[in-house]
């Protein structure tokens, strides 16, 4: 049953398919292999036997289409994979197949190498969306932009200090994939690894080192907080694409026309004003997968006793779909940034688009300061200026009480928004440095 | 890209693949078969032109997997169609494919008929299920059961009872369905069908009776309490399955033993005793999806202006997998259903294992309420048996106050379970009859 | 505790106190009273006994801090109230308070009361909205407004027809507030009424007629579908503020200035262009808790057995958040809309921004329907003098091809967008006579 | 407006109380005392304003009513706060008041004084469950119990090793809280500190160092990523509760008896057999408030630009409502394991319940690798043997094929519980001593 008809919105980027059935398969077949290897290390079941399952681990042998629908008999893929891997590997091999281990312990240990895997590439885009930003702060350390709360415009910014935002909260989110471990699961059928004897510990421990994957204290059947820190790191990725996602989309509505993607599809051809954001647009379309899917893991958190009965079945499409929109948010995001045109003159248009009035409260702020007038006169003298409707520049000038302090030149200065930009550039170069310094690592 | 590994536990049942691309191609060919028709029912274009328009609008013709993969460029699967679609149709007929459409017509109305089908074949399993339930409560109106609140023993009830009380959720999960209606979406670029001229409400009623949806009263692009609703009453059914897949699940523990799912995969042959109620587990863990999918389209509720920047593309995913989940959790609870074994001796002796604690406050009542003994010394005096550790009959007809009154016989009629059921019959008959009559209509 | 802080933004309107503790106080109590009354009605206690019980039914009796402390050793509120009014009501009819009643019984009916009143005031807020978008609707019948795409300007629409889709979202929202239903829970320990004997279902019949709440098939302790159909009306209603409030806050923007909170807090002294559409901010905010109330509702869905080890409990929070956030959200878009000033010229003005780009497909439809020029050769036309840069009724006129067709004047006319709004009276005019529809019923 | 109603159970522990107004008012007291300070410290202003502003900064001075009330008006619960200073604080110093800081800088960098002292005493509940996990955990070393996946037994554990299980979960969420970072936030209308001409950045370090906070690298008005870190690690905590909190209430099940809440209020006088697990319910309803809060946090991520249109509002109440239910999960599930008796026979004996069935696989295997019997035979017949309903020991021992490679004794050792817990004990002895590392750093 195909489902990729939305996929290009909702499933681009390279995580789709490394969360996929294909390679789901290939990692169950890695577990079980490793399984088989680790025992022998162990000196558990002899290298021979080991090498004899591992030889049938690949695969091209295996039918997913068909491990899907038996899935339906017990309710996992790993137990008709290993009925399946087992009738494959010859003679007394076959004994030692899956050894001590029970469906859980493969399948959970592959959804690891899977995460680990998806979030190895998922990095790398959150890494280049990083970098485009980093060199759009670079280059608008000194573009003036209209700041702007609750959608109304404020004081000036520079577009080097918005692309700085949008880098530390990209930063952020590589940060927490970086900060992910991936351990393996191996515990038998209750967590005590009783098939075993007393070299459970010791086959966890090569199983670990034979996937590159962490050791764990214990088995972790119903114990998720791996899976519940897993799906946070993802939600917050998901979380910071939106954001840089809706600002982009504000930028590039017709009217602010501060940014566009230039050469997409999202064009068209007898209107060439409209240039659809449509990279941003799948960017937020897929980052708003996240939050649901997160809750879905964290509701799924109270596993009964040993091994519980729905909560674990309950995590397998969360945890995939949300690494997989979180991937395509992250892919979309790159791609809106690699398409992203800066207008910088209609950046400046929009900041002085208000005539001065955001900057009002500075003409205040200096007669109170510089010039010793009261601030309730100050700030009167101000407003009445700002409701003149005059410009505001003329309406202060010609104002008396303002007039006698401020020239007209110094009053355009003041107005001037490329002047009133506090410590942006200071905060925009230690979000470069920071950015350059974590690549360092 | 295959993703079915999963798909026997959480995408059982028929409703899966009519939510599968295949059947969404096939929607979207037939509202453009549709639109061309209604075209020419409404005099716009001739009936040839619709004709040659629809008979390109079959499924063979088109590979869903490059639709999919042309979503790229324009974000969205229905641009690719048309321009393949067009590029099918001969001759002039070719200018009046998808004529005055947005590819939001498209896809939104293709999305009701997907999801109306879908919804008809969830509502005949949520109808079976019923039928199994109404079954269980009309075969179990007298079998003891202990009642059990907080998961510890309370007064009893009758299985027929817990049976109705998941009747009774069932039938109103079927309600909800049936309350549903679906509706044609055509709007044009902006809502203003515009490209019509003033014949866009006459195409809109066409469309709507050729393809058996309501006719709304106004396009509905941006205005989504359509999908809220639906979204709502898949989440009522998830929650409803939910409910009847827990108690399930406990009573066929180990020590409860009261119900047994015969007959099927869970089984283990060195292990009889132990039967996996894995078909009710698969129900759970489906039903587990719905919360965070509904999350997840009332989020994407903001539609911005004539048309969304990334709510609705949000839409289509968790569109679908609520559908899909919801129609796994009605499937396997069916299954569950079919195969349980209901073990009235084993009711009967959990529902005396408390040994007639659970209605000691009967014999307060009667002590006060026929033999005119005050409330506090009657129930003195019963704690007093209650805790002293002896059979509790025994303790009460040699208690002083109480064997005074009340006979050995008295006090065991009294702690029978089977003599303390209230009103379940009754309940029991209601539900039933309210079943059937629901079922009549 | 005081918990009020950001009750301005995020509990306003009348449902916040209609859902706070001292209507939860009068709520339980109320159905204690009638409790006693029922069972008086049905002939299980004296009128005598009832009436003493519900003469101390009354919240100032009580301490709702202290009941609240209570919660602790029970878990409810309902027990501990039930010890209070016990003490209360002097000799024999003490015996009588909560006769075969079990906690959830009160606490659940109350919630229906407080639902009930919640919900009334509720649909009243949602009624005035309406009211005031019918107003909107029908005088900017011929306003015409930018349409918005993506965030992108298309075809012209108008902004009578913005309102009636924001009318056509708000009058569905009513009418899941009016399908609504509230009933009566009544079932004792474990749903059998079992200490009423026989009489169970006619103090239910009874005690549904004195609070004027439905009567149910059977107890629903552990059957929460009116719980989730409650759950998702309010979701679907926040759902639909949250569409509204996002399109007044863009039309609000500093560029836009189509729409503007007058009168509010929401201004500056020195700012006089920023006005803060607090309101429809504030409408935002309240709406954005809704899809995680409502998903944690649905997440409780399983409620064990006869009455739930948790779930029933973690209702009470969502539930009234819910009924209170809805209602805030609601009360703010009231706001929002009494405030609106419409900028009409501003709307045309914009409207116009894209110099007839976004009709330039008229001009196609026109060479090819009525001057037999082949789609091909026009598109290509129309797209050069599109590319141009040159304003686009001159670049038209001057075309070889589209010059012989048309006049200048016929260019203009066809890119005039008021010439060019399709159906949108139309559609108006129905959500307008749906809206005065409903009202009549 | 009172709220309290439900706190007993959803709002019980420490962290209520310091989530609350009072709290939240002190701490934004602090802020704008500290903020006075640290511009003092970086020579903005003079020491002594900034402490004729400080002296002003006492909660009891204002009225939280009045302020919540007052947030209508502006839509935030700092700018009523400013006025009243202002008002309070005499003369000159009056014009320092709030110098160069946004309403947000206030409310945020107050959010993380809240949240970082309800954490910390979050974080001690989590760790008093620790210890009580860990002694819980070595007590039990060798206490057998019933392995149960899907709530059916399985191969035997210790309950030694499920409270370990449950103390890895607790450790791991100690970690996630130790690990938060909570920084000041100060950026003035836009983000660039204007205001303050260049000294921005002084002031927020000092500001950081008044109030022990992080300095952050910039401004985060619109970058929430410590606020979905935030969210992620409590929604964490919330999970782990969630099991442990489920796994008890499901071993006190009158039909389990494992564990027992005592000396609690959930006790009855009359049903001495009825211990409701007051505390482990309470835990899990308050846990199950998290899921849908976290989504409600990351749904609110797509900050505007400067300053968000409603998602910063949108944050309030989630996050006060996060860290109350996950401090009432901590709190109660720390209850309840200060109440948990453990009944270490009805353990042995509920592990007993399948007469060896659950470890009849280990006849099997001992027949293969000690005996050499093949394993389809040994299979065959020790299924014969489980299938015939005779007590296990004595059909295995009547065996042809068993019996004649078995004595009896061996088989009843091989059956017995005791003899198979594999590494229980190593996994155990594991958790202890990370749990002591733990306390140790």
């Amino acid at each position: 049953m195909s489902d990729g008809l939305f996929d290009g919105v909702l499933a681009a980027g390279p995580v789709a398919e490394l969360v996929g059935d294909a390679e789901w398969l290939r990692a169950l077949l890695d577990v079980e292999a490793a399984l088989a290897r680790a025992e022998a290390d162990a000196g558990l079941i002899s290298a021979a036997h080991a090498e004899a399952i591992a030889a049938q681990c690949r695969a091209e042998y295996y039918d997913v289409a068909s491990l899907g629908a038996a899935t339906t008999g017990v309710g996992n893929p790993a137990a008709p994979l290993v009925r399946a891997l087992t009738e494959r590997v010859a003679g007394a091999a076959a004994g030692f197949v899956h050894f001590g281990a029970t469906s859980q312990d493969i399948v959970d240990t592959a959804a690891m190498l899977v995460a680990r895997d998806a979030v190895a590439a998922l990095a790398e885009d959150v890494v280049a969306c990083g970098d485009l930003l980093a060199r759009l702060a670079a280059d608008h350390l000194d573009t003036v932009q209209a700041g702007r709360t609750l959608l109304q415009h404020a004081v000036p910014v520079t577009f080097g200090l918005t692309a700085a935002g949008w880098l530390s909260g990209m930063d952020s989110a590589a940060d927490r994939l970086t900060a992910l471990t991936f351990a393996v699961q191996f515990g038998g059928a209750a967590g005590t690894v009783a098939a075993l004897g007393e070299r459970g510990p010791d086959v966890v421990r090569h199983l670990a080192a034979r996937l590159d994957l962490d050791e764990p204290m214990l088995p972790w059947h119903t114990e998720r907080s791996r899976i519940a820190t897993l799906a946070g790191a993802l939600g917050g990725v998901s979380a910071t694409v939106a954001k840089i996602a809706r600002d982009i989309t504000l930028l590039a509505q017709t009217e602010v026309a501060e940014a566009t993607e230039q050469g997409s599809g999202g064009g068209s051809s007898t209107m060439p004003h409209k240039r659809n954001p449509i990279a941003a647009v799948s960017a937020a379309a897929a980052a708003a997968q996240a939050p649901g899917l997160v809750a879905t893991l964290l509701s799924a958190s109270a596993h009964e006793h040993q091994r519980a009965a729905g909560s674990w079945h309950a995590e397998w499409r969360p945890l995939r779909e949300l690494l997989r929109s979180t991937g395509s948010a992250v892919r979309w995001l790159r791609t809106s940034l690699e398409r992203l045109h800066v207008d910088v003159d209609r950046m400046r248009a929009n900041a002085e688009l208000t005539g001065g009035y955001a900057l009002a409260e500075r003409i205040t702020s200096e007669l109170v300061t510089e010039h010793g007038v009261s601030r309730a006169k100050a700030h009167d003298a101000v407003a009445a200026c700002c409701a003149s409707g005059e410009p505001l520049v003329d309406a202060l000038a010609a104002d008396v009480l303002v007039g006698a302090h401020l020239s007209a030149e110094r009053i355009a200065a003041l107005l001037d928004p490329a002047s009133y930009l506090g410590s942006a550039r200071v905060f925009v170069e230690r979000a470069l440095r920071h950015h350059e310094a974590r690549k360092e690592h």
